[in-house]
């Protein structure tokens, strides 16, 4: 049960980075809903490699095609196979990589684990397993456009190492964000942040940074009361990709600076709907949607492949040296925002699945 | 499944603030372990309100009974089902809160979930609920003991609003934790924090601040590589406490200022073991266990309940106002510790297991 | 995981023979329904021991206490803890079991699994544990009644050993169920019945036979079409009861023996209703329930507890003899009756949970 | 959730009759077995239609393909994905059936459950789904066959209409099974199951039967005590199978019609192993197997599709009438025979992880 996630709507991801190819399995999709393989490929192509001048080059149409669950462009309720085949792999690229570890990545502890691994390209590790979520999300989408329509998810870069965004989540706009090859949210730090992802890239380098998204027009009580709570499951879904390292919501870190009286959020009447002045909760209170915006924040590592000689040990257990190959991006955020978007609609949809088993959908405004 | 957490060492808790009391069913627990009352209430005391003179003075024995489960001071392999009754609860005190909300509290999601809430105490919402998790995670521990034994789980307080404490993960010891009402693990800090925190509640305000945690002895190998990932997992196990706002493992936040050449960690032998210079992975890579200290951080938001009057709602929708009552803590950063190191072993010992079922438990030093 | 069973309603029963007594933790549960400790009392008393003559002296009024999740004689949506105590418990009647393995009972395999057992009273073996079942049965009833009334379960005794009810599944009323302390639908077969239980207890030996079940008045479209098909759930629910030995739905083994001629259940339309002329499909097409009566069996062995001695072998591995002791059922089928009838409600209670998550509840009618 | 089976060793089966394919995707496998295409294509030619003159014509070579999950010929731990692409199919054959319900198939509760279906050779309740199933226990018994050698899981058709074979459970072998295309275990009976067969499928009619299995060699100590009781869970597993009507296990519906005295397994010593003289448990007691031989018999009713007009009701609700056609099983008993034994490796190899995880392995023999 490494590969799964949700309790209503289920996914199951698999595949390698080389090898067959990658795909998922969605169960407990609700039928009915209109799917075809361009609603997926426009999500997969915002994740895909080779898309601008500041992602890895490696040339992946990753073209999906629905195996089954969609009939006559109708989910049929039963499971929806998607698959994606693995097509610009270059194993040789990693041939190294079979008898050393490459430090700060997997490699170790996969063969710590399972006693063996697939050493080309990160095998399992690799990024390229999060088509299979973001191909499941874009299914996820459907449902929520469906049973909960006006829901709005957003992700940006909102930073590069210290160059830092200053982006409303409020009022942030899609169209903004998709108009520059980094994907933030504050055109005035395009530039000053595509430079600095050339600049690393050409000394061999790599960036890491953080991805701030926001959830507007969900509507309040999903989320579970205890140990499924919207944001503990947001943070699971952040925390399981590759490469983060941090998570939080609302005031998160630095909310714990201020006093309780600074820190509350005041209710106050808006017409007939419940709403806080300030929304330091991010829009989740005791575990559950509240109405306002959702808002968190994701710690991005820097790429841990540079193309720079770094000390290791071998498989065999000597102190050696490595030095990177194969195609990787200098900084993942501009190719990690979809993929925030993506768990997010994922974890969205799952408890808006549990929330109609439980209590209905026409629960939410008390 | 709002209460269920885990998947080969299962728990399910249950219980309000005021009400029959709360507790917890533990399914998959290995048989033939030594277990008393005695194990489980240990856990328990440090978590039970009126213990010092800076938490709150609600007097709770918290006295657990193990109703199945145990016979003749030895797990059976059945599941074990703990109660603790509740005792001092003052319903009255919350009357108010029957029809006004609490702001920053859960009071209001719980109804625009479910439709009601039992509004004493915070009912399910209340912190009472972690008994549950503290002892389930007493019963954990002695899983770790007897198939990983040398595994240690510390947690500290390592800030409180911005008073930082100087704690070494590698070699601060429970004893000095312990020692102080405060759980410090830096013994120039208590007293400045007691200081802290008696301000904060003479003003009828409250603190929030960081708790820190290590596990030390870990095996390389426990976590799943997708979606289970061990620090994901963990993520979400604090996320699931009352309070809490962020998360971050290893280099966390600030290590995304890095780049890739300075944050990367390096291997090397030290005898026959694969080891790193650094730790900035937080003993984590590619989400599973590298034997190294697994090192994360808790953000805990100041407690929400203040003794202020503060604007809010009605359950009838009207702008209203509302002073807290009941007894509440301060901060509840030195109650927290003993939970976040309860949630760890619950994560560790189900991830323990998993890894049994799957590759054995001689796999993980490869 | 030895004893949790649901998806959306989910159950946790816990829980020995001897010892602090049985109990279920039930998750999931939809909020705001009416919900007493009368309402879960009346179906303990259905079950209990001591309730006639034809069964077990056992003295336990089963007095059950809700713990949590009801507040103000209403469901909370979180957890509803429900705890049994055992009172007349005699530890001293099972101590020969302690060192010899009762024949056709569990204590070997527990012993052979755990390497430990309570061989009191068969410990978590015992029937005991079906209290846990059945007062989360009486909960999965309220939800049934008030998402899709006019669900009527029956089970009854239709046949002990050679003696055969007859009952018609489509008319049998729960008044002529009740009226009999053996639970069958057949008036003429009472005193038959009593008279054959009497004997064999008289002689220390003991009998089983057939329970027969209905669904009345079930929607169409629950179960799932592949592993949780509503039969397949329905089987290992019954299968997971002591003592049972076979599940069969519609026309079942016998069924075998016809033609696919003779066999199939023709459509035709009542009114606005798809309905089938015949049955033999039980209520249930491609594990998905088809509108028609849901109709199974289940087969009961004779009670393996008899008071006559037998050659069996001890802890020790020691060749030995054992006499029954303790307090049994002659015959389980009366008692079975009211569990059988818990079970077929915890899976169509969840089925319908399940059901609302994925497709909502006005699907049911296409 | 529709379509995963299994807690450790778990299975997610995709894919449609007609359409891109059918597949599986099995998570939690043990790393480091060897597997290749060829052994998964051995269990798939057992059940592939075609490979007799007594099964359906459908030419489908159902060639296999690896996706995921195995390097060098070793499984790596990470899931493992299998695609079988559809090639013969004749959606056109169907197009009837898009707007009229097949009498005792899943047309109608399809429609009925989501409100819309592939009708195209039935879609997702199309035999072709098992292909995953078998696919999936070819893994499973490389599992087996490593941590618990010497299972041995044997089926065969017991029953055809009312032609009973004579076939001894213990003895019984696989070889004489093959050596068969009606696969009975008594070759006496061959000839004539295959002409009753060919004589059916003369008349457009269809027949049902019954299939009997053994595990021989199965550790004493797997299943768990309560709802997941080995032989319920078989339970679960035979009917979650097409076309299933009944389960039974040891003694059956027939053991019923003893006394206990007459019923009992009495317990004695064989060396130093704990054996049973007779073994109507059928191999398991609790729940939990005892060392003996399982074995379990499961009712098919005749296949529903018969080349003869019979009364039914279309889409748009009027009575209306409907032949059979497309290519059919007259008796799927020959092709289930390979499934049966895939269902029953599947549920072993899942406990037998279940156990390891719990129990370790070395515990089953006390």
């Amino acid at each position: 049960m490494s590969s799964a996630l949700g309790t209503c709507f289920r996914i199951s991801t698999w595949g390698e980075s080389h090898g067959g190819g990658v795909g998922v399995v969605i169960d407990g999709c609700p039928p009915n809903l209109s799917l075809t393989e361009e609603d997926i490929q426009h999500e997969l192509d915002r994740r895909r490699p080779g898309q601008s001048e500041i992602v890895t080059p490696r040339n992946e149409a990753d073209a999906c095609e629905i195996l089954s669950g969609v009939f006559e462009g109708k989910t049929l309720g039963t499971p929806i196979a998607i698959l994606v085949r693995n097509k610009d792999a270059r194993p040789a690229s990693y041939e190294e990589m079979a008898v050393k570890y490459r430090p700060s990545h997997a490699d170790y502890t996969y063969d710590a684990k399972y006693g063996l691994r697939n050493w080309q390209g990160g095998g399992r590790s690799s990024a390229r397993e999060t088509i299979g979520r973001v191909a499941a999300a874009a299914v996820a989408r459907k449902v929520l456009d469906h049973l909960a329509p006006g829901i709005e998810i957003l992700a940006w870069v909102s930073r590069i190492q210290n160059l830092e965004a200053t982006v409303d989540p409020e009022t942030v706009t899609g169209e903004t964000i998709e108009s520059n090859i980094v994907r933030t949210g504050d055109p005035a730090a395009v530039e000053p942040m595509i430079d600095l992802i050339k600049a690393a890239r050409g000394e061999g380098n790599s960036l890491g940074g953080v991805v701030e998204a926001v959830v507007r027009g969900c509507p309040a009580g999903l989320g579970e009361p205890v140990f499924d709570k919207l944001d503990a499951e947001l943070a699971k879904a952040m925390m399981s990709l590759p490469a983060t390292k941090g998570f939080e919501v609302g005031s998160g870190f630095e909310g714990t600076r201020l006093t309780g009286v600074e820190h509350n959020d005041h209710f106050y009447m808006e017409g007939d709907k419940v709403r806080t002045h300030t929304n330091r909760s991010g829009g989740v209170q005791g575990g559950i949607s509240n109405g306002e915006a959702i808002i968190f924040r994701v710690a991005f590592k820097p790429t841990a492949t540079i193309m720079t000689a770094q000390p290791t040990v071998s498989t065999d257990h000597k102190d050696t040296e490595l030095k990177g190959r194969g195609r990787h991006d200098a900084c993942v955020l501009p190719r990690a925002v979809p993929i925030v978007e993506a768990m997010t609609a994922l974890v969205l949809c799952d408890h808006l699945l549990r929330q109609r088993a439980q209590c209905g959908l026409s629960q939410q405004t008390p």
